[in-house]
């Protein structure tokens, strides 16, 4: 160590460079873990019946899922490469959720194959693959259906009106009025445990979250109503916003999921339903604060215009 | 080939796709030859000592330098990964040019030891490490200095203010007033053969070539008044603008070389200087409109909103 050399979570950055070369990301583990540490004591252990997932495409590597196995956490993966990854690493199936809104038959039958406990159905189309691999296979497949949640402006508020131009989903509509979710109920190798959402990335107020779960229970009511639907899983997805440069310190966790478990609670006692599952996925919030990148610099150069130039060997 | 399949440069895409899978980059080889014909009939043998090199980083792959070794043509790099390619493609390389405002110690190294042809310096701490590897290895490097085509707006037109303060090569300044050309002509395993410039990517009209050229000839004028320098190549590098999607068509590539080459020879001839060799770097010239992209699409969607999504495999 030299007291002139930056110290990132006790690791002498100089050294680290010298051992592994630039340019190098380096993540800490302290900091990863006080978070995973976060999302036990606020979440998991504060409510019961509760999951969290880590969105893995936020910063996927082997040693990223053995960390996050060690701490009790699943893994979310959105394409057979990551889901790859996650079982190399030795991730339980049943603690992966497959995201992805472009599944193909190869990556279906992976997560199939591989016992992966629960997968986020994003069409109409993938519904259909869904239930022939899985019935080639003699199983059941998994399932949560993506809902999308923007609504009837009539009945509920809108979140953006955007929203039901989104690419990642079911509407309202696609599940009840075009009879989705009764055409998913009905197929034989597939099992609808319950629903996901997810309202966008990197949210620094509540808002959008507890929008989304008025939207979702005024979903549930109707499905309810006409199936006799009562959801095992419910997956509210992350986009708990964290701290950029020059931006305000981030929300604590709880700030998003106490409010939305209270509204759930409240929803699901007030029509006499068991309280179902409840997952999270929180990506960026594990490691968005976490890291660092080291590079070298080469050339420097300063210019006619006054203006000093150093380059260094990563973009 | 079925008639409701796209061909391309006399392939079916289709069986294109089921072959090699997607998503796939496709490239007409006769395109890429009928430019290759292009720099030949309207540059190479038009104008007298005369070279082209394809600036690879518009599409590097070990066939692509093996179509360009067929063609005559040589091969302009900025890595030491390019370089590599360029080599195992069987490109000689005296024919290399090896460019870049970044070169580590280990890629000056690799490109001396395997008698690159012509080094383009960007900054003198990289005369400086050339100089030494050079010695080191009993060699002499041989260089064009990069030269940035801005300069005193007392003696000569602005081709754009923002130039002055461009990361790339050196200014009239820095070679002069602050002596760099002077200490690099005295570099003992340091060869100065001559200049390069580059003025700008994908340009539709040829005024900035031709203030550049101006630019150089009025510097090279300095220089043989102080050192008694006459180059024996300069270096014009690329730029030659393509057709884009709605864009008009492209101008032919002597559009832009016919006047360039016309002024520099008006004014060796009225220096009584010798005319050096000289050397262009089209790119995205030879390729840019060379190729297309193949897909599979998965799923379809149609949003409440009426818009209608078809995923792809690819980006």
């Amino acid at each position: 160590m030299n007291d002139r050399h930056f110290i990132f979570d006790g690791c002498d950055t100089v050294a680290l460079a010298q051992k592994y070369g630039t340019p190098l990301y380096v993540m800490s583990q302290t900091y990863i873990q006080e978070r995973c540490a976060e999302i036990r004591h606020d979440f998991l252990e504060k409510h019961p019946n509760t999951k969290a997932v880590f969105a893995s495409k936020a910063f996927q590597t082997l040693e990223m899922c053995r960390m996050i196995k060690e701490e009790g956490l699943g893994l979310d993966v959105v394409s057979g490469g990551e889901l790859f990854t996650a079982l190399k690493a030795g991730t339980d199936p049943q603690k992966i959720v497959f995201h992805g809104n472009n599944k193909s038959a190869e990556e279906c039958e992976a997560a199939l194959k591989n016992g992966v406990g629960t997968i986020v159905a994003d069409s109409y189309s993938e519904l259909l693959l869904l239930n022939e691999i899985a019935g080639q296979l003699g199983q059941k497949a998994p399932v949560l259906l993506r809902y999308m949640p923007a609504v009837d402006s009539h009945t509920h508020r809108y979140i953006s009106t955007g929203h039901e131009d989104s690419k990642f989903g079911f509407s309202r509509r696609a599940l009840l009025v075009e009879r989705v979710l009764e055409q998913a109920l009905a197929m034989p190798n597939v099992h609808v445990k319950g629903f996901h959402f997810h309202v966008g990335s990197q949210l620094t107020e509540n808002d959008s979250h507890l929008l989304a779960i008025d939207s979702l229970t005024g979903f549930l009511r109707e499905a309810n109503e006409t199936f006799g639907l009562i959801p095992e899983e419910l997956n509210l997805g992350g986009g708990f916003g964290i701290k950029y440069l020059g931006d305000p310190e981030r929300k604590p966790l709880a700030y998003f999921t106490d409010p939305m478990m209270t509204k759930l609670k409240t929803w699901f006692d007030s029509q006499g339903f068991p309280m179902p599952s409840v997952t999270i996925e929180p990506g960026r919030f594990l490691v968005g604060e976490a890291g660092i990148t080291l590079y070298h610099i080469g050339s420097i150069k300063k210019t006619d215009g006054g203006r000093t130039y150093a380059a260094v060997d990563g973009g």
